[in-house]
């Protein structure tokens, strides 16, 4: 029995996929996802750490009747280095490194690198920045590795709370031209813009209303999380990110923060040209994404022919932006062994590759 | 017997449209168009209007036969005005009914106005303005005035060649704001974008080619309809406009002028990332209209509920956005009565128009 716990730690959200395998394939898998704002909190994260491991490895029962024979190991990969509560990237990564290592003991840590392999603390303590926001080449390059993915051109496209990652797969191999984050903002497989936490002023500088065109406040007022919910798009358990004026998340309260992005009110627009207003700010974050998706779908080396993989919680724009292109989507858990639908991808993408990796060093 | 003859004057298109009536009912309809570029010749417009009144009142067995009771008449509306070889709207207009004037002699002629109702040509030439540009209102009236429209909220939309009028009807009544073309570019009912004879220079400032962020030329190298015909989206008939380069209209002639707009060619490109870049420029027209209908459907007094009314060579576009929108369609067509399929819409409404006030008067 081999139980291997994959980990991603972003900067908003902690997530967490413990698989439990028998002969090399998955009998059981549980996962985990907390949202802990690493930049206000960063040792809260230990807290968040500490409870993962009460959760899934100090199952008593399981503990002693596998004593012996079970292996256990942690698959660690983060983005939680770029907060700006670290100076630098570099301490970022040091600092959950040695956070992890401090809960966990003397279970082995597997750190997914930029590289598309595995590495030690030590080797990382090395050079930390390969360990700098690897999570979305940990997700393609278990697509890329799975049987069942064929040998088309496809487009891994995550929509999280945050960002949506664009990468190309083609005939099994992960294609990114980005490695760092900062040169996937420019190949357009990094698009800044996510379901829930972006600020709906980053979607556009203008709305209208009654026909007059109007500015927006840069001001943190609203997000894209209070879009989708007022357009009943999302549930209010789907909104789980604070909300900027530390309301409520129905969806008087959304168009409340909505109403304010334009300096006005609820009471003075009334509910009807919010919600005209939460349409348009919808429309521009499908632009948005398009935008970076036409980009990528623009290389030479990419079929005419191509699918996306959808991920994340923006998953229902993707299939509209799809539609849109006249393409055709597949979900991630069709195509990596072992994974269920709702499951959080990159962290059981994580601890299958490490499966994997172990399986051929055994 | 009555025969009214819509007459709609543009820069780029002469389009007519003969009724023939029986006690006040249509019972025949004949339609005309033709491509002729009033800014290059604008005295050419005198051949063409010899040439409809040889087609359509020069029918002798008809006229016989109607000698005394038949009643003509001549419904005018135009756009023509703007062409730069006028020095003046008001210089436009006059000559425009001077040429109408001398080659229909002495058969009645009506001014549509941007008041909504007809003028004669004493009145026009008192007031010339009150002519430049009506065209949208005929089409919008002709709706408002028919018995078949619902009382709901509509827009009418026109995807021209040239441009895209965005109308808004409400419970029977023309709700446009603006009157003159340059008010209604400001509240967006008229978005000066249309199916082909748009640069695509005026689409977007950059393309992608292979993931690299391309910037366009600023020449009259390709226009929206090698953008369409390449896609095969409109056929070769449907190109009526000349082509840039002077050259064909078939795909690969298309491809070669869009290549052209990021200073390559074919050779260098070949024909699939032409085929990408036509698709982005087409995505980035479907934005341009969606966000004119995006500016008038935030009017407070404007359903919901709307429907849009489509016409015009772009109908397929607008139903691309009717459905990125959720809004239903329907064609002009179903809702004038009398009125065919593939009818020109403007030149049938104008003669509608007449009929009615005809009617109204005797």
């Amino acid at each position: 029995m081999q139980s291997i716990l994959g980990l991603d730690i972003g900067g908003a959200n902690t997530k967490a996929c413990l698989l439990n395998l028998n002969k090399g394939k998955v009998v059981e898998s549980k996962d985990y996802s907390k949202y802990h704002e690493v930049w206000k909190n960063s040792q809260g994260l230990s807290e968040i750490l500490e409870e993962l491991k009460n959760l899934f490895f100090m199952d008593k029962e399981k503990a002693n009747e596998g004593n012996l024979t079970s292996k256990k190991g942690i698959a660690l990969t983060m983005t939680a280095e770029l907060c700006d509560t670290f100076l630098s990237k570099t301490e970022g990564v040091l600092s959950i490194i040695e956070m992890t290592e401090q809960i966990f003991g003397d279970i082995p840590l597997y750190i997914w690198t930029t590289q598309g392999s595995f590495a030690s603390p030590a080797q990382i303590r090395k050079a930390p920045l390969q360990a700098a926001a690897a999570n979305w080449l940990a997700s393609a390059a278990a697509l890329s590795r799975s049987p069942k993915l064929g040998s088309g051109s496809f487009l891994l496209i995550d929509m999280g709370s945050t960002t949506t990652d664009i990468i190309p797969i083609i005939r099994g191999k992960v294609m990114a031209r980005g490695r760092t984050d900062t040169e996937r903002l420019a190949t357009g497989e990094l698009v800044y813009s996510g379901l829930l936490r972006t600020a709906v002023n980053c979607l556009t500088d203008h709305i209208y209303i009654d026909g007059i065109q109007t500015r927006v406040v840069n001001e943190y007022f609203a997000i894209s999380a209070d879009v989708y919910r007022l357009l009943e798009l999302i549930s209010e358990a789907d909104y789980d990110v604070p909300t900027p004026d530390g309301g409520g998340k129905d969806p008087e309260s959304c168009a409340r923060r909505l109403a304010r992005a334009v300096a006005s009110d609820l009471e003075e627009l009334g509910m009807e040209k919010v919600q005209r207003i939460a349409r348009y700010f919808q429309e521009k974050q499908i632009n948005i994404i398009t935008e970076g998706i036409l980009q990528n779908i623009s290389r030479k080396d990419l079929s005419s022919l191509y699918t996306f993989v959808t991920t994340g919680q923006g998953t229902f724009i993707l299939q509209e932006v799809a539609r849109r292109l006249s393409c055709s989507t597949i979900s991630w858990w069709e195509i990596v062994p072992g994974a269920k639908s709702q499951q959080v991808m990159t962290a059981y993408c994580a601890a299958w590759l490490l499966v994997g990796d172990l399986a051929i060093r055994d």
